[in-house]
């Protein structure tokens, strides 16, 4: 099975996807802070992913992808090129059906995120750091073993498993009038833009960017998708340039895409520490840094904010 | 009203406080991690109190004390003598009744913590950084103003509140076969002991101390309270020697003590960062640094496991 599989999913995939994690993701809590509310102006429901098994959203996508599969299919396990959270959500989410997980990692990918998902039971698979040479080796792991690719957000499955998180978030927080994702390759916020909009057509989408990494905002503004970026931003996990189908769902669902300074989203990443106690990764941040930004286009909203992930690095935190 | 008022609470003086705060306090959530339980070989439920009003279970002690007021007290204020969690907790709840919050503050606290009292709302006494200068200027405040006195631990009211936290956690968690908390005036320590063999008498109770602040282990083991002792920790919550009445509790109810090194807080504190996506403060993390110390008195159990509070200053961590 090597056929590209990225057409977005529709409201019933993702409602199949919920039925068929469930089992094995966590409800993830919703938490507020009159801190945060009283600063934004705005009523703030932080979604919180990063206590998500593998502290991301990612095992949500991953774990549909590997329970997607025929028995056959599964047999030859799953691969995929991603030295992050999405390899780390997908070594576990195989784990969860016994099946074997390939993970491409180019050298130079950050030590402590590898050894998690060796941790988690991948096996891994090194090459040059190169985007060229990750596709080949994970094209020589597929041909060889047959394991099935799960791209981290170009892929029908897993955009239907991070549009669940949607689903939930609107269950838990009843009457929310907005919402706002981090964007990166555009797999949560085009998943999460289906599934709220199926379920509330007014709701008022947002997304997160770094402006070192601006590329899905410059593809909205200019009708095209853009790819001659090169990503400068200390958001690890928002460096990956908009997939194709995602940047589709962006403009279906009129995503408004506000671009945040590192300046802006390591200051909103301390006060969400400080005010929610929560340990979220940089990137996660973006989204209060946008919110407090653009004050004005969320005050008197409520606001549901996605937090995506808390795999940080204690020995460096960005202040 | 001047009277010393630290006789232990029962359980029904648990029951009425919890009943008494419920419209203020927050039910803190209980989290899990595979991580830790694996690595204490232990099952460990994490009562987050770090995530109460004013970011530490102080709240609880604090509220029910000013709710217990009659009209006719409570016109008059409340004064205490704290620059930490306790100060900013009864400055919190003051506030839910309209009342004065005195709190006497010494030269030289923690501006952060002293900051954060005067936005609770409270009219704050600067004295000379003594035992004797807190006492007096707190004598002086109350005599003055009329305002009743609430002592951080020692206190009938306070420990009742505190225990309010093992009824939760109880009904949260069924099954526990043990629960520890740190310990520093013991207020917390006496109110769960009470509350939680109330429910549970064969529950196992232990207490959490750092080794240089081990006057309550020192105490228990000489039979006499031990207060000698010139704290040297980096648990700025847990300095306080133990409390007459507190220590009562702690032998009646057999607690057994564990006496942590600073350097095994802050390995446990960062696994509870990382593990947890927690931000906790150090003092928090002396029970998890107990559990590790000493695995084989844990393993096999499940054991409730409080967290006390997340008001760290970010810009100064101990690693």
């Amino acid at each position: 099975m090597s056929e590209v599989m990225d057409g977005l999913p529709d409201i019933e995939q993702i409602r199949t996807a919920a039925t068929r994690i469930a089992p094995h993701a966590r409800v993830t809590p919703v938490l507020r802070s009159a801190t945060l509310d009283a600063l934004s102006g705005a009523e703030l429901y932080f979604k919180c992913e990063h206590l998500q098994r593998g502290g991301a959203f990612k095992f949500r996508g991953a774990c549909n992808a590997v329970w997607a599969l025929s028995d056959a299919q599964a047999a030859h396990g799953v691969v995929t090129h991603s030295s992050g959270n999405h390899g780390n959500a997908l070594a576990l989410a195989a784990a969860t059906r016994g099946i074997a997980a390939h993970v491409v990692v180019p050298e130079g990918a950050v030590r402590a995120k590898v050894e998690a998902i060796e941790r988690a039971g991948a096996i891994l698979h090194r090459c040059a750091p190169t985007q060229a040479a990750r596709e080949a080796m994970a094209a020589e792991v597929q041909g060889r073993t047959g394991a099935v690719m799960v791209h981290p957000y170009a892929d029908t499955r897993v955009m239907a498993g991070q549009g669940t998180l949607a689903l939930e978030l609107l269950q838990q927080a009843a009457g929310l009038d907005a919402l706002i994702t981090p964007v990166g390759g555009g797999g949560l916020a085009s998943g999460v833009a289906i599934a709220a909009h199926a379920i509330d057509a007014g709701l008022a989408l947002f997304g997160a960017e770094p402006q070192g990494a601006d590329d899905a905002a410059r593809s909205l503004a200019q009708g095209r998708r853009v790819t001659t970026i090169v990503p400068d931003t200390i958001c690890d996990g928002l460096r990956a340039l908009i997939g194709e189908s995602n940047l589709e769902a962006l403009r279906i669902h009129r995503v408004e895409l506000i671009t945040v300074s590192d300046a802006e989203t390591v200051a909103a990443m301390q006060l969400i520490w400080s005010e929610l106690k929560q340990v979220v990764e940089v990137s996660s941040a973006t989204v209060l840094a946008a919110i407090l930004q653009q004050r004005e286009r969320f005050a008197g909203r409520r606001v549901g904010v996605v937090i995506t992930g808390g795999n940080v690095d204690l020995q460096a935190l960005p202040w």
